[in-house]
């Protein structure tokens, strides 16, 4: 009689993805002539630049030759590709990050979830709400929870509420918790936290001996110089936080894959005698033994993003969606909604029209003006009449998008 | 304070291979002019073979040029691979297996190691003994066990030992258990289960209710055609069994990263209330919180190894290592060691010479021969004494690699 894992089953039923896929399958069968633009789900839709397509090709060819193939690699990624990580992502801003504190993977949606299975099951989890659904799922599947309640909150998390009135960064909370989830620029919301909140943050985080697992998926998209990048801007973090990154987003690597998490050596987690222990070796033993590292070719691709073919051809990537997201923003301000976001980062956050739920509003977009978003609600109970708008998509769509949204909304 | 997950420390300081690496390198920078010769680790060594890196390179291009770019797959893996792996892996050996049972990974490692994740805590867990050490690393992790003894066995596992009496092959054992780890072509002994053998283990399962995770990732080495490729080539292992498949070792992929797990939609767990549960479901949710699909332009070599050019190809590849197998399992058996393994399998599986202990063995191949093997008591308790070789390696290395052992041994 094989047990399952019965935490699973608290689970609400869909991920909130399939469900609006579900939805606008339906309505595409239903209406085989709408032509749909998809402003959803945040993936990317340009193709890879020319500096990565070579590298990749490159390394391909190294491996159709057996003087330069390449096994098994190193589980936390050639120092090559974690050297250039530290020179161009961490160094140039002060942010001290060592080589082997970089593990790199095959996506940030893993690493968020795996490190969990390093901490011990009795810690008091914190999340944002709204927040991207994988931080809650992934507690509820490893046990840290109760059930969900009507509006979908899980017992024994602490909901830390994002609002328009702190601008999406939650407050630190008046409570002791143990791991802290923050992710900025912020999905859903667009929202960035300021050097000042950050280090508001951390402080707690140091008070509370707490950490914070700290998603920067999106820091390619700050185009404010005053916006930290990194936790690791802050002085202290490297003992109170983990940071994730990513290249989906970066340089549109969403198919790709290929992601990094920071461990800093210094961090540390305790027992249940007091005892301190480097979170850094821990997450090495889970990285060596549950994982094999990533495709070769693709860290030579990833490598890429930071030559000096790449970088800017990269950083056109960005800007094309930043413009994206810009052009929504601005399409949108004068309807008289709320719009948040869209400015460092590719996301715009907006609250629905009247008392409109954001699941009607959903429905409404896609029957209507055959636009298909994500409604605010299914990144959580706060975000509840607010719906997301990405800025992954080609300028023609985005530009059709906006005028069909303001012909429903305006 | 954020707590650790205690179970981490109960494991043994270094999982095996890092050992040896260690070893390994220590001896080389003692004595830079020696000419080490590997056949420790079982990696490959032989180049892509050419369908591979065509379709590769193929889909790289795709992924220059916006209307074939892909962004997030489906994180399954995408119906084009997985209708090749069913139609050329599980149809033609009347192993009844549905496409949406497959599931596409960056490694069976990982696999072998997530897949707890969907069941409980308080299973009883029955590995071989000499086993490949993930899979008890994982449980230790995982919090299935107790404390280590000297020999390294963890309190709680049933180990079952598999001895060269009955063919390396465990029986069945007396008690109930509720998982069971299998894996044939085995790693390390190289030995196989024939169908009569695998047929008890399913009538086993199936009257214990248990789940046989079966480990397949050296298939493709099986010469003797009576051998089962599949688990589910056993009448009523849908009902009982998970199998886990790699592209590492079938076409030289260990760089590549590209392994698939099926789970039947007929495989049941249960809750402690006694209902039925549908494994695949579980798994399914696993998958799509908790991983992002695989690279496509790998998704698409790896759909290389069934074309009508790819096929042949991959398969002189199997072949050349299989040849290296036979060399090292002919040159070694007549110095009197007692020789396993070598036939369906790329490993060599040895007695050591008198009562040398497996890290001696390990150390004086090294030292006196310049040679690298693995220790068999790195794999558990009942591999003391014992030596695994694996055929990865060139062809002139194998040759030299015989001459020299029979040196130290013949």
């Amino acid at each position: 009689m094989a047990r399952i894992n019965e935490s699973y089953r608290k689970l609400k039923a869909g991920y909130l993805f399939p469900e609006i896929g579900r939805r606008v399958a339906k309505f595409c069968a239903e209406n085989p002539a709408a032509k749909v633009i998809r402003l959803g789900i945040g993936d990317v839709t340009e193709p890879l630049v020319p500096a990565i397509v070579e590298a990749w090709h490159k390394a391909v060819d190294e491996m159709a030759v057996r003087a330069t193939f390449r096994g098994y690699g190193p589980e936390q990624g050639y120092d090559f590709l974690r050297q250039a990580i530290v020179a161009n992502d961490f160094a140039p801003r002060g942010a001290e990050v060592e080589m082997d504190e970089v593990f790199i993977s095959d996506g940030s949606k893993c690493d968020t979830g795996n490190i969990l299975e390093i901490f011990g099951a009795d810690n008091k989890v914190a999340i944002s709400d709204p927040v991207y659904p994988v931080y809650v799922d992934t507690n509820v599947m490893a046990g840290h929870t109760g059930s969900a309640d009507d509006a979908g909150r899980f017992a024994g998390l602490v909901y830390m509420p994002a609002t328009a009135e702190t601008g999406f960064v939650p407050p630190v909370p008046k409570e002791h918790v143990d791991l802290i989830y923050l992710c900025f620029p912020n999905n859903p919301t667009g929202a960035v936290a300021r050097r000042e909140q950050l280090a508001e943050w951390v402080e707690y985080a140091r008070a509370h001996r707490a950490i914070i697992l700290y998603d920067a998926a999106y820091e390619a998209y700050i185009t404010d110089r005053q916006i930290p990048h990194s936790i690791f801007e802050i002085p202290g973090a490297r003992e109170v936080a983990i940071e994730f990154r990513s290249f989906s987003k970066t340089a549109g690597f969403t198919g790709v894959r290929c992601a990094f998490t920071v461990v800093p050596k210094s961090l540390m987690g305790t027992t249940s005698a007091g005892e301190n222990v480097a979170l850094h070796a821990l997450w090495n033993r889970r990285h060596t033994t549950k994982f094999n590292g990533i495709s070769y070719p693709v860290q030579r691709a990833a490598e890429a993003v930071y030559s000096p073919t790449g970088k800017p051809q990269v950083r056109a990537l960005v800007e094309f969606y930043l413009t994206n997201a810009r052009l929504i923003r601005e399409g949108l301000q004068d309807t008289g909604l709320k719009v948040y976001g869209g400015v460092n980062a590719p996301y715009v956050w907006l609250k629905t029209p009247g008392n409109e739920s954001s699941w009607e509003f959903f429905d409404r977009l896609l029957t209507q003006a055959h636009l298909v978003g994500t409604p605010g609600s299914g990144f959580g109970a706060a975000g509840e009449g607010y719906f997301r708008l990405s800025a992954f998509n080609s300028r023609e769509n985005v530009e059709e998008a906006v005028r069909r949204f303001r012909k429903v909304v305006g």
